[in-house]
């Protein structure tokens, strides 16, 4: 069993959206037991598109292709599949009334004409309900074989994938999936080549079907495991075993496990302990309560935010000394104190996250250069932790590692708790 | 001239890591006149990644590969370009020395054995320092074509991109570059097929050279104007003709140009008119604030907000009615209103814009169901405007949507009231 993905799109290749599609479909098909071998991005281009339909309907069991089913002239995908599987076009009356609802719906009299194309389904194809957009999926299957071709839209391809697509590949070829399951162990404070000797030759404890990856970055080197068995529970052992020896090998130098967001493991340690969190923010600007609350359940434990970006927000809402201001400026420890007590007491939270900095690109003086960050974390009934990070990285990146740092201080301090440790 | 890109990396095929390498090549290489026709992503399988190697080295002019540089066992590259261009492996000691300094700079005494690897090129390539890794990029030109391999870590393979393989490419093929230029023009408000209507069919004003993209996401459609022309001037000309005419059958819904995102427009504008801005944020969680924030200079237009994500804090820190709570509940029109007048008023602000909504996957009701949220503008002496938006998107982009229809009401706003008129 092998599938391939080709996304279509010239925004593609001049670099102007990232392919998010293609990892997302990797996921899934692999969650379910189809390996993605190979993907493929070719531009808006009949030609093109009709070269990688014959490369990849010729070398694997399952292809997925995303992008250019869109109504307007730029959007050549289903041209391309009718061409190429020399099928017939058909009018599909449920997708078509679909299509008119959705309109209705959005408040528009008519359907623009255009939209009628939409409806068109290529002989001896499914089409696959899109409940997000007006591009149904369509699916074909020959010889053992399956051709998909879906929009390109990352939240309509989604639905489209988890309602039609992985039901019906699950169904089709549940006699072929492979269990493959990963394990990624998070290093920090060491360097791939130094680690690489610690752990020693893999082909020493890898088992065929296993696999080890080093991934370095700029946080640090991740360890991979990929396991491919013949059920999960064996891929799971084999997963445990070779974690054992890597843990064993790596010792402290692991920090975390697999993608478990840092403000997902904050969430469900806070209401592990029924503590609540609120946040006080100057120059990330409510990016700490953005991120905390993508996490579903959020709600819980935390009450709100003061996105307090100009000083009179700070004294106001947050309480904040105006001689503080006065005498330390808004960037400093002391300010960055006042602002995370002074959430913390008015939202009635067990703890409190504040920020304070300069993100620049303007802003910074030679004192304070544009980098210079304070962050505090107030906890009920015990003195406030502060931190200070330096280093100008720009306006983005400044804020993103604000937000980290402030996160990765409350998980720390949760983990400290958990145990019983004082700090 | 044809350029393509080839991806290494099981951890890029399994969707643990999005493909952000092949994005930045396209830019780049598209900036100096070289256009990327097709990128291919493979795992770390030696067979795979030489049958591609062949394949791109067959039909296109500059190859360019990321990924399995590494010193550690599952990086395999080195080896698969040593085997497809017959090459024996020398020691290059400028880079040995190189890599050799890294590790006395990092504080090693001695430098891991394996790291020697590191220095071996393949005769016939040209090392390309790396200050930023261990891994040099390798470059061979022959026959008139250019092969280059580069390390996967993105900031390593950015720095030898632009500090060797830029600079030689530019030089090696002055004569057979083309002016390759894009404007994306960004709405909002409209629909892809009725946006399509209104332009009508672009073949009936795109010169040969000159393409018209469509493409939809959660904040609006984007429309992309991309020219290949043989100078930067005969570029800028055909963009300007073609996106004159744009402007003119768009209208209003294009609220701006390349990377000006909605909140960018929205921050020059309030800059103009010397208005200020507060937010009041439930189910976007601080999202709003976060985006605004993110525009350099947003400090002096937005003074903060109060992310209420609990209701006590909608009725101590925003002044909502607890009766209008009890009434109509904490997602509703009134809830809306007094809770964007509220941290208007405590901000001391001209405008504010508030969301109260449903975000999921839980919390959502036969008459509230998921997706239900009211957006409110509150704007210093006149009244109060609102907006429901409703349908269920999944959790981030019910977020996403909220906070975009928020901005784009309050830049619709801004438009009317910079016209002198009459909302």
């Amino acid at each position: 069993m092998r599938a391939e993905i080709i996304t279509i799109g010239d925004e593609l290749l001049i670099g102007q959206v990232i392919n998010t599609n293609a990892a997302y479909l990797g996921r899934e098909l692999g969650a379910l037991g189809i390996p993605v071998m190979r993907e493929t991005t070719v531009g808006d281009d009949l030609a093109a598109t009709l070269k990688e339909f014959r490369r990849a309907w010729n070398s694997s069991d399952v292809v997925i292709v995303t992008g250019g089913l869109g109504p307007t002239h730029d959007d050549i995908s289903k041209a391309a599949v009718a061409k190429f599987f020399r099928a017939k076009m058909s009018l599909h009356k449920p997708t078509l009334k679909a299509v008119r609802e959705r309109f209705a719906r959005l408040g528009y009299k008519t359907m623009p004409e255009i939209n009628i194309g939409q409806a068109m389904v290529p002989e001896g194809f499914v089409a696959l309900r899109n409940e997000r957009g007006t591009a149904p999926g369509l699916l074909l299957h020959q010889n053992g074989k399956t051709f998909v071709i879906l929009p390109g839209v990352p939240m309509e391809m989604e639905f489209v994938v988890s309602t039609g697509v992985l039901p019906f590949l699950k169904k089709k070829y549940k006699n072929d999936l492979v269990a493959i399951k990963h394990r990624t162990l998070n290093t920090a404070g060491i360097g791939e080549s130094v680690l690489a000797e610690k752990i020693g030759d893999p082909a020493k404890f890898l088992r065929a079907g296993t696999t080890l990856a080093f991934m370095p970055n700029a946080g640090g080197v991740r360890l991979r495991i990929s396991v491919h068995a013949s059920s999960a529970a064996a891929a799971n052992r084999e997963i445990a075993r070779v974690e054992a020896i890597l843990s064993k090998r790596a010792g402290t130098f692991i920090v975390g496990t697999d993608e478990e967001s840092l403000q997902s493991a904050i969430v469900k340690q806070l209401a592990a302990e029924r503590k609540t969190l609120s946040t006080a923010e100057s120059c990330t600007g409510g990016l700490i309560a953005s991120m905390i609350t993508t996490v579903a359940g959020a709600s819980k434990v935390f009450f709100g935010a003061v996105v307090a970006y100009d000083n009179k927000i700070k004294v106001r809402e947050l309480g904040v000394n105006q001689k503080t201001l006065d005498q330390f400026g808004a960037v400093s420890e002391e300010t960055a104190c006042e602002m995370a007590e002074g959430v913390r007491k008015r939202m009635g939270t067990n703890f409190a996250l504040s920020v304070t900095g300069i993100a620049g690109p303007d802003g910074g003086t030679a004192q304070k250069p544009v980098g210079t960050i304070w962050i505090a974390l107030a906890e009920k009934g015990t003195k406030i932790i502060t931190k200070k990070l330096q280093g100008d990285f720009g306006r983005k990146i400044n804020r993103e590692r604000a937000a980290a740092a402030a996160l990765e201080m409350l998980r720390r301090r949760l983990i400290t708790s958990l145990r019983g440790d004082l700090q």
